[in-house]
């Protein structure tokens, strides 16, 4: 099949990979060509825009944020002036508001949109083992769906509706912090009274926990692996962020969220931009007198 | 061996049973003796008074909370008036501090102290399926050891404080109850954007939440069951003032903590005491304007 | 003076009529234009556009949220399409961002720009008592200073930037949402134990609390006073978006704002739209089993 | 009036020599009976023992907590070991339990009791400028009331039931820390704007908020006066866990009061013992990214 790929970060490298080897024609497309060299390497060709990269019968979309998915797509030469025989196919976690505005915009125009951001770290896109939640209509999700084996262990379809799986990835990630946040809670509790962290995490992955939330998060925190972050304290904000204004917009309060991404902003605040969104961690225990 | 046993409320009685199904002596004491008959009619005998119970290798509690723990142990005929040859393998969740007086109590008397909580629901402690977290001093640990695996699936030693195992049980009946509430408003937030609650419980699991944690207290969630309780907001909330407790007494901050027992104790006035403590998300939800 | 005047809501109304009382010469625009009859028969003057309304030395704007300033401003016919002789008074609750494009696009268009939102109520309103925080350009600024008497009690001047008086505006508004809500809470307190909530407002007030804050609102809380509302709930959740829009823009944890915005908007959703935003109280006293 | 006076602190050693001042017969007991040497040499005597210090028509106490004004009462050579024709004026802060303990051991004993918590700092004690807040029954405070102006500039009577005094100066605690907090809060919002937090606090107190607790704490913030403290940190801690305890023991959910305890208890972990109250400012404003 031929498959347009635009955003090539660690992610969706890796992905865009994977299509490679899955025996589709891929046409790439990213900010800096450069990063695309590799790929070109192993077969892969490169389109001079991203409308260019349309000329496909899907092209999946990997990118930082709501900006870089906007001009990616409304930009001069972007997806919505292409011709319209393709489908998008929407990785990124972005806001709920613009899932919609790209459903509308994509509907007018007469091509097809799926919204299908993934849960998966760099090194399970790389194994193909990301988890897909994918929701649009029928039509459009018939020529996504053979695909998403190509890069992900497993998917769900939520509905025709796109942005509805937005809503579910951005609630993904409010649960994980919210586990996160806990976690560094109760393992300063356990700290403070002479219990290994390790410790605790053993009885609650053993009991109740036994999810890789606790094992993998869990185990990062008894290591203090803070640093080089795997998911950056900023991105993990602004996803925060997103959350709380599809929270706000819906008038649904979620004080949780609301106390995570404040302590978030804070661990941005003292700790800098490049500390894994598990640093959180690093104020509880501060704040508990911890000196790790 | 010959054992005591005192409390036999839905969840001792089951763990009694399951001793007594083991081949033991079993000796009991409950402060309404009637509910001790169908175990005398399957075996075990009954004492006239806690230190009669005692008068055993091991003597076990599982009491509703510290008053029921304290008037057993210290008050009179209490087990520290019993003669000093037994080991008390406590099972009650309380407080730290008892766990502390307790431990101090029997080092006093000459006689042994383990502290055992135990997770899990009447059901599990049916099946014999509960985890136990056992702390104490390898002495008195030695005589408790061969009775775990009579009661439960699984254990996990926790070192020689006895108290350090009632710190690791609250933490644990935390960490439960910040997943209902941030599970709670997750699904809130789903619903108002028209997810069904069990699709995002259905991508959670299947992704990084796979644990008996969410499936178990989500699927409840998702059925809404409330009433009856499998375990009464009033007990939750007597976990959340002990953890919290503990938690000032050393001076670490649990802002998730401080908000679900906040919300705990609304659900208890907004709803009366008969609520299941899963019942805090009757509180997200209509304060999200969802008439559930 | 000629005087524009834009918004003739409450408080827009009395502020127009207070100018027109001074003796200057008003000329109105509303959207609804019947709402202007009465001022017109006290000698106002009709414009047919916002634009009519800005041929004059200063146009005032008091308008109900971004959507409706930005209209004014920047659709057809608009301030910012108008002979640019003219500075425009912003008196609007609106965003920090909202007032730095106003500065930005009045700068361009050469018109001068103050941003001057105000404290008080429709009654404070209408007997020329607000205060009003402005900021502006000094050249600005010195043609809107003589009408602040005209409106209000007391004026402050912040500086150059105009959004910094929009910052102040909505620090305050937040401040004065987290007294309602600390006084809730401690009223709840009081009751439960058997204390007139007016006695403690009595020693509150008699001490340490002795401002207008306290008097007022307190004194609504007494009364119960919750409708019909003086300044509605979905105004002061308005705000608290806005607010917490400017500090997640500055990266600034405000833990108290988060809690009264998500306690708003539980209020709103439980309690209606025409509740006053003292109605976070009914929550925290129904949350404490009050019946009030 | 003969008068006993139990504990020398800053607050009670000023107070003890108004009283003296006054005209009145002044029998002091302290733990470290060193600290009464000067008000000896102005004319006051020393008592062996508390129950010494109760030979008097009142006996007034003012200690640092729970403990003391226990250890003073109950224990050995306490005051409900004296003769009972006495009425014990209790001003010290401590817990709403304590005093319903007291209250039913003087009924028993035959001595009267007051509880006269007081507001106010060491300055406003030397000035005998404090608030009085007094309950208890009539027979007791007729004899108390005459000897508060000597020590005080006003007070107040909340009823016969002497604990209600206590819960509204532990309500009023809590609204001065909850003021503490927004406060920070919003002068770092202002500060990262650019706006100075003085002129912030210029318009708070120039408009709805001319409180002295908005003046005094307000100015102290501006000038970052964290250190000496005026009133320690883990003093203003014991009074929030104490006011958490009332709010827990009534089923009241106080989630500002959560919220302030949490943050103080951190600012105490962080910053030390020696930092005033005051000092959770210190977080609000490093986690806002502030170097203060």
């Amino acid at each position: 099949m031929r498959i347009g790929f635009i955003g090539l970060g660690n992610m969706g490298a890796a992905m865009a990979r994977n299509l490679l080897k899955a025996g589709h024609d891929v046409v790439l497309w990213n900010r800096n060509a450069a990063k695309a060299d590799d790929l070109v390497g192993q077969g892969a060709t490169l389109a001079a825009t991203p409308a260019e990269a349309a000329q496909a019968e899907v092209v999946h979309t990997m990118l930082a944020d709501d900006r870089a998915l906007e001009a990616v797509s409304f930009g001069e030469q972007g997806l919505l002036s292409a011709q319209p025989d393709f489908v998008h196919v929407s990785h990124s976690t972005v806001s709920v508001k613009l899932a919609d505005r790209l459903a509308a915009a994509h509907a007018g125009h007469g091509s097809g949109f799926v919204s299908a951001p993934v849960f998966g770290r760099p090194a399970a896109a790389a194994d193909a083992k990301l988890f897909i939640v994918a929701a649009g209509a029928e039509s459009a999700l018939a020529k996504a769906r053979p695909l998403f084996g190509d890069i992900g262990q497993r998917s769900f379809e939520i509905g025709d509706t796109p942005s509805q799986a937005n809503l579910i990835k951005l609630s993904g990630n409010f649960m994980i912090m919210s586990v996160i946040e806990s976690l560094a809670e109760a393992m300063a509790l356990a700290m403070r009274g002479g219990v290994d962290k390790a410790k605790l995490l053993e009885v609650l992955t053993g009991t109740l926990f036994g999810a890789p939330i606790y094992t993998t998060y869990g185990g990062l925190l008894v290591t203090e692996s803070f640093r080089p972050a795997g998911f950056a304290a900023p991105l993990g904000l602004k996803d925060m962020n997103l959350a709380a204004e599809a929270a706000g917009d819906a008038r649904v309060p979620m004080p949780i969220l609301s106390l995570v991404r404040d302590r978030l902003t804070a661990t941005v605040q003292r700790e800098g931009n490049d500390i894994d969104w598990l640093g959180i961690a690093k104020l509880a225990w501060a704040d508990a007198g911890l000196d790790t």
